[in-house]
């Protein structure tokens, strides 16, 4: 085969064949093929995009790449969840214990952050001694003994999309509905679970502004799923505000162990309570979703919820006591309540900026290799709809000093827009797309 | 700047400043740029196109990034042809010596052939001891001397172009109007002419199949023209079948100078006298075209035009006896004439099967670097509406020896198409675009 053929076939607007497709991934990824053909290939697949069956057989070539850990053979059914990155996103770190809690075995690696959107792995750490960083050997022994396992990460897994994704990164590719479904698929084919819950988060990524923007990819990627024989189920959800209060690392943990006791801020409670529900009904646990989410608020009540992180946190080495007592989580040293400039209803907060605001505290990576601050970050006071008297706490910055908050604030003050008549927020989850 | 950003930016279908593309040109020739953000950029650029301006902007960054003759400084006005590449094309070996010994000036540099279309300086390399690798002070001084001079092209000369010739051919990303405008119209501004007569041949390349795919290429080349102060006109011209009745090196220059005598085949006769007019019609050395098209005829029969030929041979040390004496250019060792299979008129011959066979006998190159042997090809003994008994001679093989000759026959059978009924050929000039 020749990559010169395949390139100017998908640029005269043709599909490719499974072999050519399988041709591509293996070459690339042993360093056959060159960055420049391959950088060609994928703008001419960001102009012409790809089918449901080159996607899945371009996720399946990718998931094959590297390492397969095969969690079903394991234990079935067994749950993956993937969110396409948003502020104060910490549902994984509440979700994954809940829905473990309630007999369903959870087999996920999360994410570093790069951007505005943080990861998951990196919030974790903010827990004293947690090791996030498993062999596969360790991975699949916690997972195995405790049926959850809080892991980063394998660069084993799916090298393909790994090779890919930092040519994406560099080649204005990235933005492409098959070429996004296809990175994110592969990598939960080759962690191997049976069902799979995605939350796609529209108002925040460039190519999924809006609401009708996130269709084709949760389509796409449930598709993916039904070929690939992984039950997968996508929510559409609002990220035309942060998701709950905290932003930054230990204070979304913190806010993830409030989950757990029930006492979380009520957006993202209810948010976490859906998923958790979701996973259950989808694994065939409870019959439908009123009885799901009565088991879902029981592990709560019982607080097998908080016992089951708690459990996870031990089994890899972190300090449970933080989190029994959150307060020994790492705390900023200077905190700086900024005051609301008016009266007024929110009428809406911008994701984008108050995470880059955050990032600018420490909490995020401009460039890769960047250290992260786990104890700054961002506390909301109030969200869209909420009415604040000028002068009323509006958001609580948490910076390594007084004169960092003080940098931020217009920042942060731009975020907000504000209107004289009542605002209703938008809801949190637009619709779910299903097999 | 940031490649990223621009390669996105094109990607998205915006327009790229001026600033912009100077800034991608000058980075990519010095290799501040890698091939991987050129390639992407390149294949966004044939998903959305440039318009007018943006390729102007292209064509002239990439003749600054060389050398400048600047032979419009020597001599004014001073000429300078191209074709898009033709089976047969032996038109610029003819003209050129046609239209300086009208008195006007040409200043050209023509290329190798790679691929079944041939180039005008591996044919003038049949006659022996004729040098057509000139330096820059060479070049300069024939021309001014002789007011003609028939060289390759220099490195030198719009090395951008060179370079981003040679990534395209491996991305998939020749074909796109603009590019192909550039890449031409920059080596044009780097020699310096005042005048261009461009030859857009439909019917042959990929991306020139149809008269109605000749256009945008032959207007996009007139309006950079127009911008970049070079007056330009394009004929569109049929490929429907091969230029002329020799095809291959030694042979396409015998039949050059028989042009030179008049005694030409009619076609290529007629179109080496039309575009000689053309071009001293363009600078005004002539007010019309009848007028234009005597003094063509008159340089012809007084010999000025086969003299300024053996001219310009002499002055590149060539062996102006086989100028004077063809039979002594080199001659292949075997010569089969292949008959006529059946009875008819003969309603097509493939350019391109015509042009890859003769590649096969050895005069053409299928990589760069192959050597290529001057003495074979074909003579068409019948052109398109010409009638054949069954067994009257269709076409001459010049081989290198019988059993090589045999191996294509059934391929050059495969070009013909043959009718009961007459057939007219289509007009060998289908349109002139004029500024």
């Amino acid at each position: 085969m020749q990559m010169v053929e395949i390139i100017s076939k998908k640029r005269d607007g043709y599909v490719l064949s499974t072999e050519e497709i399988e041709w591509v991934v293996e070459n690339y990824t042993r360093d056959h093929i060159p960055d420049y053909q391959m950088a060609a290939l994928l703008m001419a697949i960001c102009w012409r995009g790809m089918d449901a069956r080159e996607t899945r057989d371009l996720t399946l070539a990718m998931a094959r790449s590297g390492d397969q850990l095969a969690v079903r053979d394991i234990v079935a059914p067994v749950v993956d969840k993937h969110s396409t990155g948003g502020v104060g996103d910490k549902v994984t770190i509440a979700v994954a214990p809940l829905v473990a809690a309630c007999g369903v075995a959870v087999g996920k690696m999360t994410g570093r952050g790069l951007g505005y959107t943080g990861g998951t792995v990196d919030k974790l750490e903010s827990i004293e001694g947690l090791r996030v960083s498993l062999s596969r050997e360790e991975f699949l022994h916690i997972f195995k003994t405790h049926h959850i396992v809080l892991a980063g990460q394998s660069s084993e897994l799916a090298p393909a999309d790994g090779k890919m994704y930092a040519l994406r990164d560099v080649t204005g590719t990235v933005e492409s509905v098959p070429l996004i479904a296809a990175s994110i698929m592969s990598k939960k084919l080759a962690i191997g679970a049976s069902h799979l819950l995605l939350d796609i988060k529209y108002g925040s990524r460039v190519s999924i502004k809006t609401v009708e923007q996130a269709y084709p990819l949760a389509q796409m990627m449930v598709d993916i799923g039904k070929l690939a024989d992984i039950h997968t189920v996508a929510a559409i959800t609002s990220m035309v505000q942060p998701l709950g209060r905290a932003v930054g690392n230990a204070l979304e943990v913190a806010e993830a162990i409030a989950i757990l006791h029930g006492t979380g801020p009520q957006d993202v409670q209810e948010l976490c309570y859906h998923e958790a529900a979701e996973l259950l009904v989808m694994t065939g646990s409870a019959s439908d979703h009123a009885e799901a989410e009565r088991r879902v608020l029981q592990a709560i009540r019982s607080g097998r919820a908080i016992e089951k992180l708690l459990e996870v946190v031990a089994a890899q080495g972190g300090n449970t006591r933080q989190i029994e007592q959150p307060a020994l989580l790492p705390q900023a040293p200077a905190r700086v309540m900024l005051k609301a400039p008016r009266s007024g209803y929110i009428a809406a907060i911008h994701s984008e900026t108050i995470g880059l605001a955050s990032m600018r505290l420490g909490a995020g990576r401009f460039e890769k290799g960047d250290q992260i601050d786990h104890r700054t970050g961002l506390v909301l006071q109030a969200k869209v709809g909420d009415y604040r008297y000028a002068g009323e706490p509006l958001i609580e910055i948490h910076a390594r000093s007084e004169s960092e908050a003080a940098s931020i604030e217009a920042e942060l003050l731009s975020a907000y827009r504000w209107s004289d008549a009542p605002v209703s927020p938008p809801p949190l989850i637009h619709d779910i797309v299903r097999p």
